[in-house]
């Protein structure tokens, strides 16, 4: 028997297709003209101020909500996370009648969610890792050798973290080139479609946390695109990993899904292809049927699903505490480039087009790699029987770079 | 002609091989019972409690002198540290009188001098880089063809920086086995004997800094030791950098030697192998002639000296800024390990007993690496004529791991 579909009282939230429906109430931070960014949860074509609607008495964020990002009401920690979307949830329901501080988004400008604390990146798809492992080192060294027994990861850069919209300046760097290094703008800009899941407590430095402690310690997830500079990331990244060429800049997307929005989703992983170690093991599907692509110019690239991973963002917080390491409120967690098998699956240009081998087209125009001026879109949806969680738009342009 | 030598009304900052003369005046941040952490300057054996200088009227910091850690102050600029470093000299020298709000330095507890935003690690040392190299790669592929042409790093965490005094807890984590992954307590425990530079300023993101513009964003110096558990280490480090073996904790000492205090100290480093792209030409030299060294429970087993490094702080913040990644007051910049050419002038238990091949004797007992209970020390000073410029202890003790 299936429930009866929750509707809302914001008639764009229940459109088919609509990102934003009441089951979903992602957070971000916001602003209008004249006015200072606070917090607020997406609902339809609109956005429900939190910092208004907590003045007025209808929802307690401990007076986090008219901060300018969402770190002081995440640090609240999950019974709180769980009591808010409950009186979000009774607050925007089709019946129910309280005036309410609506905002229409197109009035609004979106700001990056968090402070971003500290950045992490993973490299969690089996596909990519082996494509990406082929055109690196060739096809006998592709998949490293600890690959399937751990989540390999390293530290990206906070600072460069931006929000969906900001314009990326392609970047200068070092290269290899045929008598020595040679001093360039880069020549093979290009995407990573990612998920970034947001750490939502703090853990203790010299504790570990299993991989239960570790998902009950995620607020949410966003899309990141982690642009990369491959020519510079090729000469740059061996012995201590990739540096400047991950960090021009890192997009996220402005609405947080929460944990609670993707349950329903929830979904297997790719097939283990041997036995982890018991701090790595899952004791339920850790992933989500989570509908993943991304768009060039308005077209669409590329589509596949984030359940195609091997391992989830709480195996990866898991390990990620392994050493000791004190996880923060507003660390931000990247899945790692999300690739399917196929050409159609990649998260990435640079298997896409076999390192600049294979052209695709766009828009009638070839491309190897990312144009001045192109623009990347990335978008995710879990479709339920009525209804659709979706991330919205993850969006940057590329500005020329300055030589 | 010599100056004649300044003296401080502190009689202790006067006795010879004194780490904190006049000359010295590193900022820190400490607290006594019952009072919470605020920022000092050490000066003898004693600390001049800056807060309680700025509520007497005796220097400006505006308002920042109260907070506990020193990013606020830094902030503040160049022109603002000229400005208060003058006024403490002239407070503290032997002539002055104005009663001072003095505190032994044996009453204090020292913190964590700053909130660490961001850790990058380098890896500058030519004989450094060679030794590992030979010991994780063969001969062969020694040092990475990248090495002489660019400051190679990678970012730390910097949730696990402490401050000297902190026990570090063997990390547990997966190596690599006779049949496979192990999870074992870390049998290669190791330090970094290291200088970490001090982020004086914001940068913009999408904009470069030039080797000039780097060194006049750098605040000052502290000792770093980053540990690193070398069979973690060997096993998760390819092809994404280290990770897990090297965020078990960092330490830096507590006072944070200004520029200032070091500019009389300028030395050349290692000789150039090759010219260097024009964006990391450094037009004076940018090195510090700085006694170097570390103790294992109180025995001296290497000393060396900074200017044995291949690429400067203010390189490596150039570097760092290439893709237009921006940097923020705070930021921590490690130098990377500094080794001299010699076993005992090396700056890591790795290189010096050749991964384990060669032990050590420490106090009549052999060592390969660190064991439970093992105190490291790391020290340095400038000397000058009739004064030492130093950077006080920089200690850790290592506690069993949690299994």
């Amino acid at each position: 028997m299936m429930a009866k579909l929750l509707r809302s009282r914001v008639a764009s939230a229940n459109e088919p297709g609509c990102d934003f429906p009441i089951q979903n109430l992602p957070y971000g931070v916001f602003s209008t003209e004249g006015s200072a960014p606070r917090c607020g949860v997406a609902i339809g074509d609109s956005i429900l101020d939190l910092a208004a609607c907590e003045a007025q008495g209808l929802v307690d964020g401990a007076g986090t909500f008219a901060q300018p990002q969402l770190n002081g009401f995440i640090a609240l920690g999950r019974p709180k996370w769980d009591a808010v979307r409950a009186a979000l949830s009774r607050l925007l329901a089709e019946d129910a009648t309280h005036e309410l501080p609506l905002v229409s988004m197109a009035d609004a400008t979106l700001h990056l969610p968090i402070k971003v604390n500290e950045f992490t990146d993973f490299y969690a798809s089996k596909n990519h890792a082996f494509n990406v492992g082929v055109l690196f080192r060739g096809p006998d060294n592709a998949l490293p050798p600890q690959w399937t027994h751990m989540p390999i990861g390293y530290n990206g850069r906070a600072s460069s973290v931006v929000v969906s919209g900001t314009p990326i300046r392609r970047p200068m760097g070092q290269i290899k080139g045929e008598n020595g290094p040679e001093w360039t703008a880069c020549r093979r800009l290009d995407l990573e479609l990612e998920l970034g899941a947001i750490v939502g407590g703090d853990s203790t430095m010299g504790e570990r946390l299993t991989v239960e402690e570790a998902e009950a310690l995620i607020f949410g997830y966003v899309l990141l695109n982690d642009w990369s500079a491959r020519d510079i990331q090729a000469w740059e990244y061996q012995p201590l990993g990739p540096f400047q060429s991950k960090a021009l800049g890192t997009t996220i997307s402005p609405w947080i899904v929460t944990q609670a929005a993707l349950e329903p989703f929830r979904s297997a992983g790719a097939e283990r292809l041997n036995p982890l170690l018991p701090y790595l093991k899952e004791d339920r599907p850790g992933f989500y049927d989570l509908d993943i692509g991304w768009t060039m110019n308005g077209q669409t690239m590329a589509r596949t699903n984030y359940n195609v991973m091997y391992y989830s963002s709480a195996q990866q917080l898991a390990h990620h505490t392994e050493s000791g390491c004190p996880m923060r409120v507003g660390d931000l967690i990247g899945s790692g480039t999300i690739s399917g098998p196929r050409r159609e699956e990649t998260g990435a240009l640079l298997e896409m087009t076999q390192a600049g081998k294979e052209p695709v087209t766009v828009n009638g125009e070839s491309r190897t790699f990312i144009h001045d001026g192109d623009e990347i879109g990335l978008f995710a949806h879990a479709d339920g029987e009525g209804y659709r969680i979706g991330f919205g738009p993850c969006t940057g342009r590329i500005l020329p770079a300055r030589t």
